[in-house]
């Protein structure tokens, strides 16, 4: 995901550290897709373990720590390796093959679960979009993001389907780029058309009433029902509040995290400066100078519309309506 | 200027058409950096004629309309046209070395007073600065978009000499970087201290109350008080205001373009799509996406606590205000 659209190639990872490596260089990107690399990540352990006819218990144990260590803001991929360490927790006394296939299977099923919550919530999305409809989107939240279909731009897809859309607007969404390099290449492989503006932008669309809603995916949403994501996402929130323009979450439930009340306790990873400071290798900003880089910000509930997943569209209070997808 | 930082060349123009085509290029930019290159374009179009003893009338002619004709929102330009447009009236029937001398004095004259401009506005506008202040910037309205000191960056410089400030945040304000490049490169040079952000950062900063005022420069305010500026500018001012953050606009009064009455009216200059889907030649965004590049933005004056000019600091309601400038 690092070299799209220039060149589509594919890495793969042959071991759980492989895995941990391609999800910190964002190799793999997006919440649902690096809780579903992780848990194959863990797959891999064990598989290796029973491949040397080794009991697997180290190997399995160090994978889910190393895993966990790699994002901290997305929390679908502690609650994979949540689903993946209880697996294990069941198995962990059967034969070294045995507990690689059932971890596999776990995997699996995370895998075809998460597809299935995107188709779902994309159906129950597109009711939100209007016919004739332009949408204003950040990052990626498509196929690259998740394992098939995409949360927020699985909406949209749903959505172009019925023939709703007239132009999605994208962020490029700096400092990574996934808006023009991974949503435009997305969109424009699935004939939909999409124009590609700088983040900076995005208010002024608005002000010139050409954006009828936005809409995002999410790495967290809290009990409260504030979401992180993609740093921008904040700032559109609340240009999308001054001007009056729906603001949409469409996440599964595997993004949503009860045990953390308010989006004040998310942690937030700070990226490299590198990223901004450098342009392939150039230098783009004054040695001398600082450089701030998060990777995500907090949107509070008090701006976002709703929040679709795939067991229906929450409205606000979120509170209540987060508590009852148990 | 778009080489800096990684080099410093300064380029020499020697006709008009050369000064035309580096105010496009934005080897020179910045709204009052343009107006005065713009007054010395027409000055070498005299001189041209001058000094192959040609009447000077059609080559003046043709270097205000061409030099017209190079950028449309920065108000400054114009106003510096129109200078010169009255001196050469004035003596357009006297020896063309004459000519020549009569508008070098007046592109002199306007230089002078641009740079003692900015040097006023800053005093003013330091006192708006508290102690410690934590200050947000974009794009840049230093010395590089002036002749000398600079309009929000003057104040910033002011208020550094009696070190009120803590830190300065600058935007690196896509799709062309001058505020990592630019405004960067002069304040590490003048040892103010500043951390760059990309442009979708600068809410989340206010929402963890790290900015204690926004100050930006303009390229045009009309009558109603309403600032066109580097596009990002109406979405700063939209976050500002969310958060209760003070929102300043600094800017020499001939930035001010009484003859319009709205911001709706200001003609908002459109830049190629390379700018933004290409990086040093390296295709960003897919072919078949579309690309929206607007180069200015409009912040109403109701998101504006003050504008600082050279005659004092005004204060809401700016229609009032701005007349009394005269």
């Amino acid at each position: 995901q690092n070299r799209l659209p220039q060149e589509i190639t594919y890495r793969v990872c042959a071991s759980y550290e492989e895995v941990a490596r391609a999800i910190e260089e964002m190799t793999v990107r997006g919440a649902p897709a690096i809780g579903v690399a992780a848990a194959f990540g863990v797959v891999l352990a064990a598989v290796e373990a029973a491949t040397h006819g080794r009991p697997p218990a180290a190997t399995v144990e160090r994978a889910l720590e190393r895993l966990g260590a790699t994002r901290p803001t997305a929390v679908n991929l502690f609650w994979a390796l949540a689903r993946m360490r209880r697996r294990w927790q069941e198995v962990r006394h059967t034969a070294p093959a045995a507990v690689a296939a059932a971890l596999e299977a776990e995997a699996l099923a995370i895998y075809r679960e998460e597809e299935e919550a995107n188709r779902r919530l994309a159906q129950f999305g597109k009711e939100l979009v209007p016919y004739g409809a332009r949408v204003l989107t950040h990052c990626n939240a498509g196929a690259l993001a998740t394992v098939g279909y995409g949360t927020a731009l699985g909406v949209l897809r749903a959505a172009h389907e019925e023939g709703r859309l007239k132009m999605v607007y994208a962020d490029e969404t700096r400092p990574r780029l996934q808006g023009a390099r991974l949503t435009a290449w997305e969109l424009t492989t699935l004939g939909i058309p999409v124009t590609v503006l700088c983040d900076n932008m995005a208010a002024y669309l608005m002000a010139q009433q050409k954006i009828d809603l936005v809409i995002v995916g999410a790495d967290r949403i809290v009990a409260n029902g504030d979401v992180a994501n993609k740093i921008g996402t904040y700032g559109l929130a609340v240009a999308a509040h001054y001007h009056g323009v729906p603001f949409y979450v469409a996440a599964p439930t595997s993004t949503v995290d009860l045990q953390v009340a308010s989006g004040k306790a998310i942690p937030i990873e700070q990226r490299a400066e590198e990223e901004v400071r450098l342009w392939e290798g150039k230098p783009l900003v004054p040695a001398a100078a600082r450089v701030f880089n998060p990777a995500f910000d907090v949107t509070p509930a008090a701006l976002i519309s709703a929040i679709i997943t795939e067991k229906g569209i929450l409205r606000p209070p979120f509170e209540a309506a987060l508590r009852t997808l148990g």
